[in-house]
């Protein structure tokens, strides 16, 4: 929801009507669903999407993104929004958003920021540079529900002015006229999203705030960035471990890479993460980047200690190699 | 979101991508708001919705609606959808849902019954009747949260086939390969709905069926018609009171209306109705039905009492009359 706002708001004001059928959108190809998901909700088509080619580090390449807006502008197309990924699902890299708003602002196009869960580094001190940039741009999506240790159903997207949502939201009817809004300190919240009624969704994290402080929120935002590297510093001291993407944001990804033919990994990983979870270790979940399945440790609970987190790690070792040498003596890999 | 997802499933299932520009829908002159905010977010301009005028019933005008739709198809248009209200906000009409379905059968297009609050009375036995017809629609929206005594976020929409919905709503991503749709009996709810993560919003509904059981929910909503129609009785006993719209699903709606000049009466019931907040009396809010500004009373709070209703009916009424000879005393009217 929070994206499908903040991308209807790119819609709304920067496309005309007529505009639309030949408007295009850019991202990477890293980017989530929920984007293609929102732009289907709003009227466009897949095809109006543009998933650029990522650099090696996983980010928006910014000299093909700014050849392809160049193409389908010479093709008679509208470009009209640039969305940014401040940490992408996958590997929470950040895409580089000072070079995306230069491209936004020399094209007239409205950057999007997907902080879905990345953005709460803002809140940590010392890692929040990692965000560099993201101040630039017309609007920020943020789920309260990830990485602000909210439950489900807190999804948030900043805007630079209110009155852009309440272009693009704003409702009256007859039955609502005794709750018309009398000035911008009770704002009718009708009028700033898609909801009419709603949950009053925004009180847990107000709460949370309150009680804990914006110090304790920095440490435990921190104490995600220090889990995973101290996943990654265990992993490097380990035979047949790749890191395939560093600890970054909480995220790290790596496959476990014996000598085994290329062909037999995805499923060995795919096998080390079920073991995992059937042996009450971690739900290691697995993904792909460029095409090769590995294992991700999302590691944002603040409460999770040190040791906690290298007995997961040697569980895991254990696992793979338990598997590794039943699988070669049964000659499946 | 339940109105909207509704109409998503119409304007995927019934229009090709190139027929969206001149695609119609068609509601009446009392539907509710979020019909044109979902048509709207899903990329329809207001100018696409015709709103037929009602018959005096309050319902859809369906010889209006047929010559609309012809008209706008010698225009070469493309009519897609009728949206039928189960019980208008204003009001609580129903609209007439037999002939609503065999114009949409006749016409090939998409019946969306909006039974926000109204479509709980298919649970009331002794009251059902009144939806006749709307069995016959394509989807149907229904809020959990009015007339099932949720809190908020329950809305719910009801399709006749589950495709449907994942046709529209169908989404996968490398990083929720582990979770992949394995049968019909394990849904994956993101395909079924415009989220990816969402709070489970069906479980405090399922608890209140389990715990109350069918029965008991019956006669909850057959307590909702019983107290507008006690509101009724009570306020033709008295005088200067008009029942502008008869008790029916819980609304009933009765303009104060004694001999003053007809310009002063929108002020006079203003005045009640913040009277009787002031007075801590009950919420009687208003509306306007045809220009005019009445009182409405929803009366669907089940552990309410007929004594309680008849003691807000007889405040109204003592609240009313004072304003009046106050403001006769006075000259304001």
């Amino acid at each position: 929801m929070a994206n499908l706002s903040a991308l209807m708001l790119a819609r709304d004001l920067k496309l005309l009507l007529e505009e639309r059928s030949k408007a295009v959108a850019y991202t990477s190809s890293q980017t989530h669903s929920s984007l293609a998901k929102g732009l289907g909700i709003l009227g466009f088509h897949p095809s109006q999407i543009r998933k650029v080619t990522c650099d090696d580090s996983m980010r928006i390449g910014t000299a093909l993104l700014r050849s392809a807006i160049e193409q389908d502008k010479a093709l008679g197309k509208t470009p009209f929004l640039i969305v940014g990924k401040a940490g992408t699902t996958n590997t929470s890299t950040v895409d580089l958003f000072i070079e995306l708003a230069a491209i936004a602002r020399e094209q007239n196009l409205w950057l999007h920021a997907d902080g879905a869960y990345g953005a709460s580094a803002l809140l940590c001190q010392s890692r929040r540079a990692i965000l560099c940039g993201i101040e630039l741009c017309d609007c920020l999506s943020w789920d309260a529900h990830k990485w602000l240790f909210q439950t489900y159903g807190c999804g948030m997207v900043l805007v630079r002015h209110r009155q852009f949502l309440t272009e693009s939201f704003g409702t009256t009817a007859e039955y609502t006229q005794d709750a018309a809004e009398t000035g911008e300190s009770l704002p009718n919240f009708w009028s700033y999203g898609p909801e009419l009624t709603r949950p009053a969704r925004a009180m847990k994290l107000w709460f949370s705030f309150q009680l804990l402080g914006l110090n304790t929120i920095d440490i435990a935002i921190n104490r995600g960035f220090e889990l995973a590297e101290t996943a990654q510093s265990s992993l490097e001291g380990l035979k047949d471990w790749e890191i395939l993407s560093p600890a970054q944001m909480g995220i790290i990804l790596f496959p476990f890479h014996p000598h085994v033919p290329a062909a037999n990994l995805d499923e060995v990983n795919m096998r080390i993460s079920q073991s995992a979870i059937e042996n009450n270790l971690a739900a290691t979940l697995t993904t792909r980047v460029r095409g090769v399945l590995v294992l991700r440790i999302y590691s944002i609970h603040p409460n999770l200690s040190d040791d906690e987190m290298l007995a997961i790690i040697n569980g895991l070792d254990q696992l793979a190699h338990l598997y590794l040498s039943r699988a070669s003596k049964d000659d499946i890999i």
